[in-house]
């Protein structure tokens, strides 16, 4: 009954080839000979069928089952150790990591491509992943030799997992206020004690070792942000070839509306040996690069939503008979016709299609910035990336999981009440999709991460140099009559983006809660505007193929008319945006606490 | 942990009083003597004792136990069956029904108001009473004198349930397909075979009998929906005192997204006895009654959510303390400042208590043209309230569920991932939430439902009259100084809705899709105008007591922000659906069904 995950191989590779260029991007980072389209394509196709037939077939019963936890020790639900063991046993874990301690050197890239794929065909069994890829990049950049040493190889073979230990009970968003203690051990190391919560595989039966990089505050540390410092404190404590026991336990886990395959822990430090990693308190530092990149992964995520719910609901559509068609029958053989005829089922199937394909540009886009940042050939090329990264991480985030978890719903939507019922595996990718506008930052810290540090912080300077790469784009673009509508929009919306943030700047230096007021807004609609642009460069990457006509034509002509449907039906909702932050902040600031209700 | 609900008496009684004036209502159809102010506010705290008392404490419960199916009897979640017990014992179930059959004679739209408490309460339980309420009225117009007194004194008492059976498994919107047979019996009653699917409270164990109003064809009957009759098959017959087993059995329930205390039921009926109920082949057009109904009764659920979300994150964001005010601490001896003070936090919490404010509102208004449809004095006062209710009553039922479940997201999200945890609630009155978009009609049903049926098919009346009844609001209000803006936003609209009305007439009237195209956004666009209407009216009503000060003032005077907000903050949007609707359905209809996917 329930439609299976089909990997999206086709528009992932317009995505990556025909819009963004893989190929030249590879060759400006490495040269001509370091991956062949037919090695990525190798690579593609082979972790697409793993997550179709080892990941997808686990879905259903990851949810049913989920994990359990029995006197300290978490049970991942049925399949998911043989499905890791898969997963080891491919190489995938060191897919992008350094040759040295075993990966096999790709890009990044292509690890948060490839990633997409599972966050479809199973996110609550990726999540065990991700949190390995940024724990091995952490150490990658932070650790001692030493330390690379005996962490990285178990980590890049999978053999070991990782997590990230950073949230406790009173501080989330807020870190600062993080009490975990780590004292220094007679040996140089140290001692640490705490509680952390909502820490993602934190405790399971996947790995023989599980590496916690936790944030801890050392004796005499500042208050508030800049008295953190992070440390590697590992389940069992690697001593010679054996492992012995930590300080390490797990006191729970939570039930959540979704990801129940997930085990999300209470994790217990009870005087557990720790190593530093990096500087002391810098620890906020450290893993900020580490939050960043979660960040794209969680933007990708999206993406993963948007496109099983469309696959689900496209399906449905197809064979589901209701109503005839409002311009004559389409099935006059048939009691009905299928309901894929009716303009509001389009409407919905449309909306997530646009919604899926034009973040999929969007963030390989950003993946390449994050290639760039880690091995570009000049400082300036680098910078500049880091740059975009900067700027497109919190829209890409906040954007593409918001606008995920609706299309999730849309997809439900098309089912009717067909939908609400478990077995069709629509309501789950709804559950599922929920927290990706929770963890990694809430949509509202991404929204004053963007207003604040990435576009007031420097005068907009980086929201310019970017508006400036769209109006080069729309400058060669506009003389293609096909594009002349989309570019004209461009054109207006670089203006109008810009002049916004003037406007909440100049407001927020007489009250800063205007920046906050506007913040969610203006993110979503920097979302919006970063739409239209992939869009139309997807267009333009699209136009002369569709063109061409011929049985290939059909796919490109395709893209023309979603970014038409993109363009009149779902641009028009930065209007709405634009004009919330016109008017202001006052309205959200008036009513004084108490008369919130009576 | 979990905040309990509190019926948010102050309020109702503002928009029951100050802003529709209920009591003019009742005199205009009753007289003056029929139920004083202190008899509506006695009913109106009991039954909020009786939801905050009995059937919030069985919210979270009723979840984690939901519904057990074992060989065809179903039981309820623990607690549900003593609550329902009180109900009846406090003679809820006859509020609004007939005195001569053991009914209270009470107005609809009072039972209608206190519903919107115990969808907040516990929506799974109250879906065990709606239901009562909707075949109770059935029965009363279209049951024969007989039928009516068997029928009705069991069911206002409440010892007997009832349910709708309307939905099979290949048809729900479009009943047009519905198979379930009715052969004629040598008595000149029915035999009733066939399958019906999502039927709420087809079994269980709360009452002695349920009385299912199922929708079957006679033999040789028309196709489609003028084919369609009416049947009374009860679980058990009524012969003389006694119950006798009649062929309706369950053969499963539903597992589902929400809702986990109400048993949605597959029912076979198997040569089951059957009473036609009105006028064969009149089956569909006598149950619209009941779906209209039903439809203003799912309407306040998306109240009932949005305030149930409001009053959890409301007393969370008190509570939780989270970095500073970007203003300046507000509570410099604490580690931090409560969230309350962040303006993104405000914004999402005036998000929520203005849908569910505003759409109380417009809910109560809608609910007296019931009332008038039934009671009124004459004929044009009868047919003029029947209008009203045509038009909006899709446009409530869209919008207030769908800005409901928007609400209940943002409520979660107020939460950050704890909202994703089971323990507070909050994702509970999501999944609860999500609903309450499909059943009663999808979204898109409603939107269908308005343009075409409501609109376009008496060439804009309706909604000219009702854009004159705003108008002429406007016209008495736009004199005072504080309603000018709402005033002036107000003339705009009116003269767009009707507008884009006639837009899509033109469009439609040569190309049928575009009206399907629009429906979506019409509806959705409708919803923001009438939201408008109602928050104006509720600024004026509240603006002399606000000006009066003293002690009640503040309660006003939030009103007169909460409107602020409306129109500077959610009003916007009605932008972004007008463009759409003006970008016509060209780019929904372009894409050819094969490719949709590649």
């Amino acid at each position: 009954m329930m439609t299976n995950y089909k990997a999206p191989l086709r528009d992932i590779a317009f995505a990556m080839s025909e819009v963004c260029d893989y190929q030249a991007h590879y060759e400006r980072l490495f040269g001509a000979d370091h991956a062949s389209p037919d090695l990525v394509e190798a690579i593609t196709g082979e972790y697409a069928r793993f997550c179709e037939n080892v990941l997808a077939p686990l879905y259903r019963t990851g949810d049913e089952e989920g994990c359990r936890w029995e006197g300290g020790q978490v049970h991942t639900p049925p399949g998911f150790k043989a499905a890791y063991d898969q997963f080891v046993a491919a190489g995938w874990p060191g897919l992008a990591c350094d040759p040295v301690h075993g990966g096999q050197g790709l890009l990044r890239s292509l690890a948060l491509i490839l990633g997409e794929m599972s966050g479809s065909a199973n996110i609550a069994f990726t999540l065990y992943t991700g949190g390995l890829a940024g724990a091995i990049e952490t150490l990658a950049v932070f650790g001692t030799e030493e330390q690379r040493a005996v962490y990285e190889p178990p980590l890049i073979e999978g053999r070991w997992n990782a997590t990230m230990c950073l949230t406790e009970p009173h501080c989330g968003s807020d870190l600062g206020l993080l009490k975990t203690r780590a004292e220094p051990a007679d040996d140089g190391q140290f001692v640490i004690s705490g509680t952390k919560i909502f820490i993602t595989g934190g405790e399971h039966d996947l790995a023989e070792n599980i590496i916690h990089l936790v944030l801890a505050r050392l004796p005499y540390a500042p208050e508030g942000n800049k008295g953190i410092s992070l440390f590697i404190v590992p389940k069992l404590l690697p001593v010679g070839e054996a492992l012995e026991p930590n300080g390490v336990s797990c006191g729970s886990i939570e039930h959540k509306m979704g990801i129940k395959g997930s085990a999300t822990c209470v994790m217990h430090f009870d005087r557990a040996r720790g190593y530093m990693l990096g500087e002391p308190n810098r620890g906020l530092s450290a893993m900020l690069r580490f939050i960043n990149a979660s960040r794209v992964r969680a933007a990708f995520q999206g993406v993963s939503h948007a496109e099983l719910g469309f696959q689900k609901s496209l399906s449905y559509a197809r064979d589901r008979m209701q109503m005839r068609s409002l311009s004559g029958p389409t099935n006059p053989e048939g009691p009905a016709d299928p309901i894929i005829v009716h303009p509001d089922v389009r409407r919905m199937l449309l909306t997530q299609k646009v919604f899926a394909e034009g973040n999929r540009v969007m963030l390989h886009y950003l993946a390449q910035q994050l290639d760039v940042v880690e091995h570009g050939v000049d400082d300036a090329q680098r910078r500049c990336a880091e740059r975009r990264l900067d700027l497109l991480t919190p829209i890409a985030k906040g954007f593409a999981t918001e606008t995920g978890f609706e299309a999730a719903n849309l997809a439900l939507q098309c089912f009717g009440g067909h939908g609400y019922i478990r077995e069709w595996g629509v309501e789950q990718n709804v559950r599922d999709a929920r927290i990706a506008t929770l963890y990694e930052g809430t949509t509202g810290i991404q929204g004053l991460d963007l207003i604040g540090r990435k576009v007031l912080a420097n005068q907009g300077a980086a929201l310019r140099e970017f508006c400036d790469e769209i109006d080069a784009f729309r400058e060669t673009s506009q003389v293609r009559s096909a594009l002349v509508e989309h570019c004209r929009a461009l054109s207006e919306l670089t203006t109008e983006w810009q002049a916004l943030a003037r406007q909440i700047s100049q407001r927020a230096a007489t009250d800063a809660n205007e920046m906050g007021a506007a913040s969610v807004d203006f993110l979503m609609y920097s979302g919006y505007v970063c739409l239209a642009y992939f869009w139309a460069r997807s267009a333009g990457a699209a136009l002369s193929k569709a063109r061409a006509g011929g049985d290939g034509a059909s796919f490109y002509q395709a893209k023309l008319k979603s970014a038409d449907f993109y363009f009149n039906h779902l641009l028009p909702r930065s209007r709405a945006h634009a004009a919330a932050i016109g008017n202001g902040g006052a309205s959200i600031m008036a009513l004084e606490e108490a008369h919130f209700a009576f």
